[in-house]
């Protein structure tokens, strides 16, 4: 889940334009929590009992009027406990590399559950927060980059998330990872999923960790599921007390691939004559058929 | 859009299990309205100048202390007029009885612009709301169904926003369409599309109307383009003056029913082979073929 972090932090430097403190992070904060508690989830993800300012104040004291990489993994526990939910069985699904692409396919809950599903990671996602010793307690002009504090400080949000939301899945658990980028491995052993999600599962409560690994359309394919680093995965599981399984390119993730580009050499191959058979398909069931042009 | 309609009330009795206004809605109307002005659309949608507090008091002026029966379609006026945005050319999509679908393609205006996209639409999508001439001036208790009111009072305001929406469309324009609804046409002349979208488009700036006819999987097909009720919004989109064009089930939309249901009879036929294709690419490619489950 480094990539995550990477992630999160070049979508805002883009989205808001600067580096400090997310503006009106309070208001958007509580306003996603309304968000959630009146209208999002429901049905899918328990309702959390504290208020939407008691969250933003229990998130809030962790790290305002603190140096920013003054930020201990303990400080947001009082919010970890009050806005952690219980998940649904066979449905917590782990990501790295691959954001877009494993919450298009996790459908908001529908199919799987992500952290960014659960209320701790929704009010958080996307936002760039960090603390000041001198007023108003949060630095609204520029917050340090991951890399410049200590790792604790740099990763005590989404480390602490990650284990709360790790330390509750049941049953089978899915990890969507990237084979294909040339830049690092599907599987690190100091991503987020090997150093605080994997060792936050409870072996009495889930039984198997469902691997999917994705390869990007038209892009050298550099790992497969027994190749490289998924060797290390499936010995680093396998050691945990988890059953392990790995599949490349499921034909429902390759769908959602192609969806974005049909005409591809690798969509028009994996999904041959597709066009073919629909038109012909289409042609016996259409008693009327006037043509039409797209 | 009347299944819009149909389709919001019908959500909001399951998502709020009440029918009255939205519990906490100036938090949730605002709370969306600062995130979408910091971490939504950026890049994607122009920034509103109207502040968050603005907006929500011009959107209440509406309503608020009135009878439900008693919101004309102008009422709103003021909230359009603050909040409409400039909307970037070829990407405007409107639809009817597919909202999942449309908006999963549309893909948050990466694809596609929807009018609940837009700021106007976004702030209100699966609100319920209405007025009472007693304090506090919103009946959290019970809002009249849309068939309880007079016409204009039911639709004032996704019919105004629909108006306003399609009047900024410039390009071409999509309009997403069900043809495997046995209980109504793809294209009715009482629909949103119809009454409000086809007739605020500007033909000077909007140059063709792209329908796509979606089919749900493993049911009847009951209309396709040029066919049925298409026949009619085919007469009725060129005599407004514009270029019709349309297309059954398109390839990139088919991907994505097909994503959700790999494995039913039509997406094996219609992406004929593709397991049986990917497993032979796969295997040419893998080098170190060790057989893993999944």
């Amino acid at each position: 889940m480094w990539s995550h972090i990477v992630c999160v932090s070049v979508l805002l430097h883009y989205v808001t334009g600067q580096s400090g403190t997310t503006l009106n992070i309070k208001d958007v904060f509580e306003g996603r929590c309304y968000d959630y508690k009146e209208t999002l989830y429901n049905g899918l993800l328990p309702e959390v009992k504290a208020s939407c300012g008691d969250l933003w104040l229990k998130f809030l004291d962790a790290f305002a009027y603190k140096h920013p990489c003054d930020v201990k993994f303990e400080s947001y526990s009082a919010y970890w406990e009050a806005a952690k939910q219980i998940l649904p069985t066979d449905k917590v699904m782990f990501w790295s590399g691959v954001y877009n692409l494993a919450h298009r396919f996790a459908n908001n809950g529908k199919r799987y559950v992500t952290l960014e599903d659960t209320l701790i990671g929704y009010l958080a996602n996307s936002l760039t927060w960090c603390g000041t010793q001198k007023q108003p307690g949060l630095n609204f002009t520029r917050c340090p980059s991951w890399t410049d504090c200590p790792t604790e400080a740099s990763e005590s949000f989404w480390a602490g998330a990650s284990k709360t939301f790790a330390s509750e899945a049941k049953g089978v658990v899915t990890l969507m990872l990237d084979g294909s980028n040339p830049k690092q491995p599907a599987y690190r052993r100091n991503s987020f999923f090997a150093k605080y999600e994997l060792p936050s599962l409870n072996p009495k409560l889930v039984t198997s960790v469902k691997v999917i690994v994705t390869h990007a359309l038209n892009a050298p394919k550099v790992e497969f599921c027994g190749t490289g680093s998924l060797v290390d995965l499936k010995n680093d599981v396998t050691k945990a007390g988890l059953k392990y399984t790995c599949t490349d390119d499921p034909i429902a993730v390759m769908h959602l691939l192609c969806a974005d580009d049909p005409e591809s050499r690798e969509c028009q191959l994996t999904f041959a004559h597709a066009q073919g058979e629909l038109t012909r398909k289409k042609r016996s069931e259409d008693f009327n058929g006037m043509p039409d042009f797209f």
